[in-house]
């Protein structure tokens, strides 16, 4: 089992240095940190000598000790797996680089590096790493210092070796509390999906930090990422890297949409994974998370001695969908009769204005009040913990936050702090931190209302529960002719069998067809072209629109045929006569597939919106009906579903039904299909139809990248 | 002069505490700042006693000193201010609140304070602030403990008090230096205004920094702006309190988009004025351009030792419009060949890998080559300048800092310094750069770019120069009738007057009149009612629109005549006809009066894109060409006039002459007009078309309120 792999790998134990030498650091610090810890670090270098000034063992046979991890420094990771191996050592970190980072010659390297190891059941965390600390279990196998991180319910896990350190500094500064920190180098064993799942299991992880840049095992990930959901354990992730210019240029075809850092984003909504911006926003946002757990919901009272930070907080709560309601009428009713002066104006977020210079008790008696008033879910009480000019102010100021925290000691209501301004910590605020028991301290103003968004979010994500997997879609479609880009008229006749209403049309084989039609369907009509061989059949002439009067038709249907015709080697088998439709929005609705993460749904409004605005909601398939709601949502535009200004509402249940039928035929059709875009899907009231239609197939079907969702929970 | 009364209020000078008394911590914080720098301060007590030690003055009169200031901390400020005018005392810090911020008796008070410090000639700081600090002479006439913030060029005003003193904490955190911090208030006599312009005067103040809820004096803001702007000092300002849910709500005339700090936002970008989102912001934004002055371009060359850095800063590069262009072909040849090792991959950022611990001049070498590459214009170093676990490895990190530092000591190319997160810098780290000479360090990448970006929009603006208040307008414009709303048809004329160029149409008195339009102009038409009194003539059934037939336009006649007949009291002034128009983009362009800052311009994508999308962009009035070709390049929707997908390309010159010809018209009606809204105007290549305006008169035209620009510069 690879989890017992993993688990033994971050496991305290005896530990070879492998390549230990004076003149490196790493090794240094990696002896350096166990042995702070009390654990045994056995320097191993060929030459001898001495290291760290006691003498090393030549090899891993000549240590008097039952070693179960080897932490490998020298660039020959080779030999050092070998005797590892040899040694009975089934856990390696090799922190080398000069593996898969380093071109093709290095793949192959790292190819057979991986090889060697599974063939001797071993598992190696990197290569090009840092190492990791078990900061649950003391034991801090680091190829850097380690500053003194508080313990907490903060599971860290890192691609990036380096910039792991800097986060560590980070927790440190802000107080956050972590469990763990992995660095994950190069992943070539152990990425960060085996991560997840190792702090799905531990007991002292609260919540899962990642920081990441690629996702190389994506449908694992929403595997793993779901089980931690469910598990109440929130991840909270930041991706970097992903902002190429070039991927972000507006594109009104589904492919274009799914950009790489968009299908992770919508993967992470879909799993309830929080995003953020930076490492530092993660941290904090995992800190809320753990020291805090689930909060009750978004209605929040906040309490400051300041308008300007009122102001403040109110700005940042707007941007973070956090709701500050009036305050209810009994609690007003105390505030103005019981606690506040006179002149005192109340409002959410309560200013205690320069008073509470005069009556102390203002401070406390507020935020009892606060704290009994049914419309709040939650209480923030912005405070100035410790500032480098305050520190001879400090006991005061630390009275005077014990006596708003005092107030909450009984009560279920959580009472979030945070210090104005990230003007750094001093030792005293820390210990009197500790020493009275007071909660977590978010840094800042500025920092900590996103970190209590983020985590609301969250919260309220865990409360409703995660969208299932499970669709609608029931066996596999098998569907004849399935090659190449399908017309107009296949399109159709394939999405009205999966129940997603089309436009009526006909095929119209002379222009007098052309004309009975639409007589039939009432003027004005369009033609397109019928062609399997024609994808964008407006860019050769073969779309009319808006076509009225029996002479028009003939004459469209005369032209478009013409189109068709001067396409060299193109199949012609009509034109398709269907009615105009005047009224309604337009969307976008496409199914395209991703070489990492499978099919992927993406909805937008359609024509400009798209176009110009980027503006579309994606999941990976399969979806159900709730998350499809959400993904409408999503979207800028919504309020012209909603009926804004006189608009005709969208039936929303039929708009979800038939985009969820769309998703379904993909997910049926599985690995068969590459691109399915129903665009328009017309929209007005409860008339939804698809008025063009284009299905691609896939030529080189791939088991490997079908989902149907079967192997999901 | 009320600058020469400002000066003389901020300039050392012996001061007199009021109301000092050993309780007050304000009076205690006041005495020891001022004495602290060798500055008297005597304390005044009416029961005599002492104060902090030291015997107390019963009265002003009794100073055996030429007193210039006069610190109020007693809630009497009446009674202060006639003692202080009785002693020839001009200038006077009041602290205590009870005035305009406490309801109507507070604003009367304060009403009556301005008058009798009107009458002797006084000047007051507040009341209810927390008085300023001139660091660059030494004068801390403020009334809680400041910290040892260094002294640079940053002069910061704050409207509030207590949320100052969290500032100071800040820059004193993050090293930034200050020239002044000024505690505004309520601004009874001295407000943000005065401040820029003090700030303008003040040799040692190089940037101008503002942390504001409220401009009270719009019109003399945008002088002053553009003073500052011109005088080569930046303004960076954060405006807080601006988001109340309600004001953001979607509207799709002019009034609805013209919400307070949208035409907040709009000033400052008009004088360039950088807007930040925070405090901590503003303070970083501020030091860097006071450290690293006007910045040269935009285009970055960013090295660092990790690729996740790299990462980080590429992400927020393109947020932040940093430009990362690939190194020129010497530079790549140099990296290639001279310096990196064979795998390294060469990109921008540059990721040194850990090949540097093995060659450690690889720092100061690529940092030569960027400095050499004539393809970027600043360079930034990311690197650890001191963290708490590294406080050992400090002088070697600030060895490595200082080598690549070296570099740049004889290059005209700003090589900006920051850290990876902020994690607090140790004293050493801070004494390090000092006697290093090494430039001014950003706290973390995080702030770091952003504070960048802003400061090179700046600079930009600044080589290019801003946008000239001179219109085109000339003379006034006297309108015979000018009152109420205008209809279609008067407005129109009203508008083809002044130069905007409006869709074809004529008044038709029957039906017969309207057939003979319909086949004049070409079919379809629309067909709209002519009624003074009917303002929102789509609501009562007064437009028809794409009408086709000589029968059908007359039923249409009839049909609009009778829903004015309809309107209880509304004279019909017949029925407008005119060609319909298909293709092209909807604009919406509208200028509305804000009672404090005048007329203002909005421009936005008409139709479903300004309702739902909040797509637009204001400025106020008047503006020249080079500004409304900014407002359109804002628009998010603006490829749709850049001929996005097959679209035909707007006319640009035309369409910028259109709008300048709405707001020229605007500027010359001056207090007569209350709204033009041309809505839309259609945009197809060369063809600019206003198909609809309404315009509504002042009827209390208020010379207070008009802005013709000719009192501005």
């Amino acid at each position: 089992m690879k989890s017992e792999q993993v688990k033994r790998l971050f496991s305290p134990q005896p530990t070879a240095v492998v390549g230990a030498s004076d003149r490196s650091m790493w090794a240094l610090s990696v002896k350096r940190n166990l042995e702070a810890d009390g654990h045994a670090a056995f320097a191993v270098n060929a030459k001898g000598g001495t290291f760290d000034g006691a003498p090393s063992h030549v090899d891993l046979a000549s240590i008097p000790a039952d070693v179960g991890l080897s932490f490998v420094v020298t660039n020959n990771a080779e030999e050092a797996l070998a005797a590892s191996a040899a040694a009975g050592i089934a856990s390696l970190v090799v922190i080398g680089a000069g593996f898969a980072e380093a071109g093709e010659a290095g793949q192959r390297r790292q190819q057979e590096l991986i090889t060697a190891a599974r063939a001797a059941s071993q598992i190696i965390l990197g290569p090009n790493n840092m190492g990791f600390v078990n900061f649950a279990e003391n034991f801090a196998a680091f190829a850097q210092p380690v500053p003194p991180v508080r313990r907490g319910g903060v599971g860290f896990a890192s691609q990036s070796g380096g910039f792991a350190a800097a986060a560590l500094d980070y927790a440190h500064a802000k107080d956050v509390g972590l469990s763990h920190v992995i660095t994950l180098g190069n992943e070539a064993m152990v990425d960060v999906v085996d991560c997840i799942d190792y702090f799905i299991d531990h007991p002292a992880c609260r919540v899962i930090a990642l920081f990441i840049e690629t996702i190389r095992n994506p449908r694992d990930f929403m595997v793993a990422a779901r089980r931690a959901f469910e598990a109440g354990k929130p991840i909270v992730a930041c991706r970097i890297g992903g902002s190429e210019s070039g991927s972000r240029a507006a594109a009104a075809h589904t492919g274009g949409l799914a950009t790489d850092d968009r299908i992770i984003d919508a993967a992470f909504r879909q799993c309830g994974v929080v995003r953020v911006p930076s490492v530092e926003d993660m941290l904090l946002t995992a800190a809320v998370l753990d020291e805090y757990g689930i909060l009750p919901g978004s209605r929040v009272g906040a309490l400051s001695p300041s308008g300007a930070v009122g102001g403040i907080i109110g700005d940042l709560s707007d941007l973070h969908a956090i709701s500050l309601p009036a305050f209810g009428a009994e609690a007003q009713r105390r505030l103005r009769e019981e606690v506040l002066p006179e002149f005192a104006a109340i409002g959410n977020p309560l200013d205690f204005t320069a008073y509470v210079m005069v009556k102390p008790d203002l401070m406390p008696q507020s935020a009892g009040v606060l704290r009994d008033d049914p419309e709040l879910e939650v209480v923030i009480f912005a405070c100035v913990t410790c500032a480098p000019q305050t520190e001879a102010a400090a006991p005061m100021l630390g009275r005077l936050i014990s006596s708003v925290v005092d107030q909450f000691r009984d009560s279920s209501k959580p009472l979030i702090l945070m210090d104005f301004v990230d003007a750094g910590r001093t030792p005293y605020a820390r210990s009197y931190r500790v020493e009275r028991g007071l909660p977590y301290i978010l840094p800042s103003i500025e920092k900590g209302i996103p970190a209590l968004g983020r985590a609301m979010w969250w919260s309220e994500r865990y409360r409703g529960g995660l969208g299932g997997r499970a669709s609608g879609a029931a066996g596999r479609l098998e569907v004849a002719g399935a090659s190449g880009n399908w017309s107009e008229a296949q399109a159709r006749a394939l999405l009205a069998s999966a129940g997603v209403p089309v436009v009526p049309a006909v095929v119209a084989r002379s222009g007098t067809e052309a004309v009975a039609a639409a007589q039939r369907f009432g003027e004005p009509v369009a033609l397109k072209l019928v062609s399997p061989d024609v994808a964008h059949k407006s860019d050769i002439g073969g779309v009319r629109l808006n076509v009225s009067g029996d002479d028009a038709v003939r004459a469209a249907w005369e032209a478009v045929s013409a189109a068709g015709a001067s396409v060299a080697g193109a199949r012609v088998d009509g034109v398709l006569v269907s009615p105009m439709r005047r009224d309604g929005v337009e969307l976008l609705v496409g199914v395209v597939r991703d070489p990492q993460w499978g099919l992927v749904l993406a909805v937008g409004l359609g024509g400009i919106w798209v176009e110009i605005m980027e503006d579309s909601a994606l999941r990976i398939l399969p979806v159900d009906r709730r998350e499809i709601r959400s993904m409408l949502g999503e979207l800028k535009g919504k309020g012209l579903l909603e009926g804004a200004r006189g608009r005709m509402p969208a039936d929303m249940d039929k708009l979800v039904d038939t985009i969820a039928a769309i998703g379904d035929l993909a997910v049926r059709l599985g690995d068969r299909i590459d691109a399915i875009e129903v665009n328009p899907l017309l929209v007005h009231g409860d008339r939804i139809e698809a008025l063009d239609a284009l299905v691609t197939w896939n030529e080189a079907a791939d088991q490997q990248t079908e989902n149907t969702g079967k192997d999901l929970p």
